[in-house]
């Protein structure tokens, strides 16, 4: 150990396993290794010749990263890239049990290796630190800028950490854009990443492209070798986003962070530290679907109340809005004449509200509610709308009243397009608003052009909005649901009123463009939702808008029995019903499994999982025994021996099974479906079915 | 009438006079006049061949302003500049007369003539409106873009609005900057304006000049005939602050607006105006400082409750700190060592409270007692200061609680270091603590570079800061005076709250920098206080505080007489005794006109000023018959006999007068000053004598 040169080392909490291979590698000179609990995975920190960070990552013997780059450019002062000598390195092992507030699991475990390294540049004085976690099924790390008293601040002009694989990996990615992430999915190699190549699907509002070798994170990726790899990042504050540049020759993938308006990447201080830049490893595609690294890396919230806010489903006046039948923008005055009839008037809430009480639903959202809407999309003005003051045909306390007579919760809707520092300054009175009237929540939008001008949606700046909301809504007791926002890195573990965001293509697409593929549900859980839950709004039931071409574009890609079956596989404490209820009435079968189902679990199980391909996922409901079963498949028709052994040996479960019909296909009949309903346990084995572009949902209620 | 072309004309409420003038040239065919009440201002406005539209101003007979352009460059539209025609001109007069809630009168009468031309662009329809007033004293002129119906958004990349004089005027101007307005002025010939070319005394923290000929608004100029103008803007809201470039050759002076990050000036929707672009006119340099015009073209504030706000005077932790003998930073924990020591202690802000009770001050103010100060300056990151923690040497319970029994209210302050965001974000929680308090009022800071990103001081996103503060504060009751924010124009008739700012080169310069030369103060009502009232923090007593040429810099460059005079020279209705206590506990006599002078009047008179040279000022107390006189010089001596005909006829008043010693001088003998007092009445002469850098302060006490 002391043949080490210049370093002072520590090792704290030193388990078995951790000193017999952290010690080896300490006799030859300069690099170190961390393992996971089962020696799985290997990280290795190394300095090079000239003073430079290098790390690779090793699993089952395989490279995965081979020498990546640490480090940073700063503006005016030199770059934190070479020259730096180690100080010290402190391992330990981590073992803990922690419970989410809400989750896909009561309870999850926290078993890693843990490491800090202290480097200081030489030259400068300056001292860079490196937190490392070692899991069993990936790595996560991160940087800290150790202050030793006064916070003083610098400007990062560029992250320097790369991702060199070790192969032509198959990727699944979106590309590079600092404002949205409402792409469909692209599955090539890693050195045929060209966004400029690919058809995409697009009818997105706003998008700033980045380059065509930029993609967005999480980014999946199968390895040649058959395993699986997620790059992506955790605990996401006070920095922008991570996007990866790819070099499609040498298969580099180099961290590209979103900048501002004068290209800057992040405005720091001493005593900072970034998010954790996160590997996910996994054998089979399916664990990665119950891998809860992400999870891990970010913080407990404080201690406080959080009795006030309750997962559930919610109903609004959404689907019509986007199929174009009704407008979100109201008159200006009573007796306006409209071009569109308006969504949210007080006659459709209170149905609204009659509806969610009859079916169990929690939450109601009208969308269109407030004045701004009438003007268009305001460029990129700096007001566009009121949070405070109603169309004259919304009659905001009758509604509340009527709400609060049959125990139906209200979710305000706060559309900004954008202008989010009038937003802010509005905030305080439109939460007094909502409290005034007993609101429960609020859904937040940001189409369009961020002002303040040069800021981007997924950049430092907006970041910290994002969190002052969550922040400030909690602090009033409100939970948050936000739309365009930017994806999410795990923070509802610390902000556990922040349910859930869109930050992906969601389902409207499919009313006002070429939509989504039907592979894209199967994509999604393995990608963006591997950073968090997501409010893709489901429950839409394909009936015909039209017919011909029409037909297939103005309605959900799916059959109805798939967007049944995304209640379980799309994870989200807060799941709307996005159809217009006049379907519900009309499809009472089907309807009762979005009655059924709940939004809050005890456990998940991955049956089996292919990104592109199918995702068959079984729950078990919080405080319950019953489970919920979600099955979807891509354009392709597939069958399944379901077997039943999750449940409870010994118990009796009965089945209610919603599956395609023998000849639904989502293109020509989607509406096609079988309710059927039978007394199982854990022995049996339902052999299921799933049409092109279809699904199945069963529920499977505990016998007493 | 019928033979003017095209127009579909209209005179609403038309007088005899207008109608006598407005109708004449009318009968020629592309222009219209519009005159002053008394006609010695004429507008003239016209449509030239190509249906450009041009401006000229007249007064007295002379041409003032020779075919001023108006127009816009628009970003992604064809230009508003030429292809106009008229549609309608409405003119009317106006006679009416306003109270202040405060001010240098109790009231006001704005007479003027009135008139809106509506012109549309032919080739696109496009409508842009010209509403002017005609004042016997000046002139102002805004532009509106009328909507049809939805307000569509559109930017604007350039205002094109000129201001053509005639002739190489001397111009009072400090250097275009977009973010800093604390420059001393020079005086040179339009044709010599050339900022490189001028030594400038700095110290400013954050500068951003524009270019060697562009100055800052209000510009005062002299004519060579003699006459004096002032370009300035009115009410100023959600649109840049106006600077302008001038034409060394052509002698053209043309509006440069402050720009955003990317270069865009404005962004505005259909149903916007712009600010008002003023001219003030006058024969005599006094005239201007009773020039009411910024006033009367802003609007009366809505009706609330204003009985909550009182002008008054205010004490504070302040000099110390720019001399540099106790820090802003506080100690991190108790015990904490320090390289200073910290200024805003509660032991401080105890003898503060004690000696502004025994002293008649209203508020006491403690800059420095929240966290943050002990890092720097923060750089451009985007959280420097917390806004509701306390250094743990400031007990704020208890302080509150001394004040209150005291009988003293408290203000806050708030410097945000430019980190303007957090400060929004933080403000719900701040005012929380402020109310909590009991404090009455807030004092903001701009220093440095502002967050969001590439937003300047002036621009027009943080203009609109400044009114939400200002609207903000309102509505939690506290009052607010703003340093570093955009110079004032005339917004503290709408927002009363909004006390004052200083927006200008303030007394604090001399204690750290070259300092302001002996002339600043008898520029500063010609220039930046047309706009409004102006925090410039009076009352340092300039005690030596080295010797040689320390003690020229570290003091004010004035005599002791001249910091009272300022109480009355620089009005505002909040006003600081900016100097340490110990200098007012030694010098009883000189402090008793600080105790006495109030800062609400009744009326102002200008008795003789000249830009540069001195200011001789008398004001009568609001709601009294008392009078206070203030005459302040710039380095040279000078004498004047004070005819006191101002006084109420028949009246004996009591007259203290606080004058410099026949040997003072700024720079040797500052605070060499004699105290007399004798009964007068209206019929006497005081024959005055100021030192060089000198003034002279008078109290006239009417007897019962």
């Amino acid at each position: 150990m002391m043949s080490f040169p210049a370093i002072s080392f520590r090792i704290c909490l030193l388990t078995g396993f951790l000193a017999s291979f952290a010690l080896e590698p300490l006799r030859a000179s300069r690099f170190f290794n961390l393992f996971s609990p089962d020696l799985f995975v290997q990280f290795n920190i190394q300095l090079t010749a000239e003073g430079e960070i290098r790390y690779s990552v090793y699993a089952d013997k395989k490279t995965l990263i081979k020498q990546g780059k640490m480090g940073f450019h700063l503006l005016g002062q030199a770059p934190l890239e070479k020259g730096f000598r180690w100080l010290s390195i402190d391992t330990s092992s981590v073992d803990e049990r922690w419970e989410p507030h809400w989750g896909e699991e009561r309870q999850l475990r926290k078993r890693c290796s843990r490491m800090v390294v202290q480097f200081e540049q030489t030259a400068t004085g300056k001292r860079l630190d490196l937190e490392c976690m070692v899991f069993n099924d990936g790595v996560g790390f991160r940087y800290h800028f150790p202050s030793s008293g006064r916070h003083e601040a610098f400007i990062l002009a560029d992250e320097l950490t790369s991702f060199p694989v070790t192969g032509d990996h198959d990727a699944f990615w979106i590309p590079g854009d600092y404002d949205t992430n409402e792409y469909a999915y692209a599955l090539t190699p890693l050195s045929k990443v060209h966004a400029a190549k690919e058809v995409w699907p697009h009818g997105i509002g706003f998008r700033s492209p980045v380059s065509d070798s930029t993609v967005q994170t999480p980014l999946t990726m199968r390895t040649p070798d058959g395993m699986w790899l997620s790059i992506h990042e955790a605990a996401l504050v006070n920095y922008p986003a991570m996007q990866l540049d790819i070099d499609r020759k040498e298969l580099g993938l180099k961290a590209h962070l979103v900048p501002d308006g004068l290209g800057n990447k992040a405005y720091l201080r001493l005593g900072d530290h970034t998010p954790w830049r996160v590997l996910l490893i996994a054998r089979r595609a399916s664990e990665l679907l119950t891998n809860r690294i992400i999870l891990h890396l970010n913080e407990d919230p404080p201690e406080t109340d959080c009795s006030w806010f309750k997962p559930g489903k919610y109903l609004g006046i959404w689907w019509e809005m986007h199929l174009g039948t009704h407008s979100w923008a109201g008159p200006r005055s009573e007796g306006d004449s409209l071009a569109l009839p308006h969504g949210a008037t007080t006659g459709s809430m209170l149905r609204l509200i009659d509806f969610a009480a009859a079916n169990g639903f929690s939450y109601v959202l009208a969308e269109g509610w407030n004045r701004g809407w009438e003007h268009g999309d305001g460029g990129w003005s700096e007001r566009k709308f009121s949070f405070t003051e109603a169309y004259p045909d919304v009659d905001l306390p009758r509604i509340s009243e009527y709400a609060k007579d049959k125990g139906v919760g209200l979710m305000m809707h706060h559309e900004t397009y954008g202008a989010v520092t009038d937003y802010e300054r509005q905030l305080p009175a439109a939460l007094d608003l909502m409290e005034k009237l007993g609101y429960k929540g609020v859904k937040t939008g940001y189409v369009g052009r961020i002002v303040p001008r040069g800021e981007h949606h997924d950049g430092q700046w907006m970041v910290n909005h994002y969190l002052h909301l969550a922040q400030f809504t909690a602090l009033r007791k409100f939970f948050l649901v936000s739309h365009e926002s930017v994806r999410p890195t795990g923070l509802h573990r610390s902000y556990p009123n922040w349910f859930s965001c869109e930050a992906a293509r969601g389902n409207e697409f499919n009313a006002w463009s070429a939509g989504n593929p039907p592979e894209h549900e199967t994509i999604l859980p393995f990608t963006r939702l591997l950073g968090g839950p997501m409010d893709y709004t489901p429950g839409i039931f394909p009936v015909a808008a039209g017919s011909g071409d029409s037909l297939a574009l103005r309605r959900v890609h799916t059959t109805l029995c798939k967007q049944l079956a995304l209640y379980v596989t799309l994870y989200s404490p807060l799941q709307m019903a996005g159809g217009k209820l006049e379907d519900y009435e009309s499809h009472p079968g089907p309807f009762q499994f979005i009655r059924d189902v709940p939004t809050d679990w005890d456990s998940t199980v991955v049956l089996d999982a292919m990104p592109g391909d199918f995702v068959y996922t079984a729950r078990r409901k919080r405080g319950s025994g019953d489970w919920y079963v979600g099955m979807i498949t891509d354009e392709l028709a597939r069958k399944y021996p379901l077997r039943l052994d999750f449940l409870e040996p010994g118990r009796k479960y009965v089945a209610r099974m919603y599956a395609d019909a023998p000849d639904a296909h989502w293109q020509t009949r989607p509406m096609a479906y079988k309710i059927t309903e039978q007394t199982v346990d854990a022995r049996d084995v339902l052999n299921i079915r799933l049409a092109p572009g279809g699904g199945c949902a069963i529920s499977l209620k505990a016998e007493e």
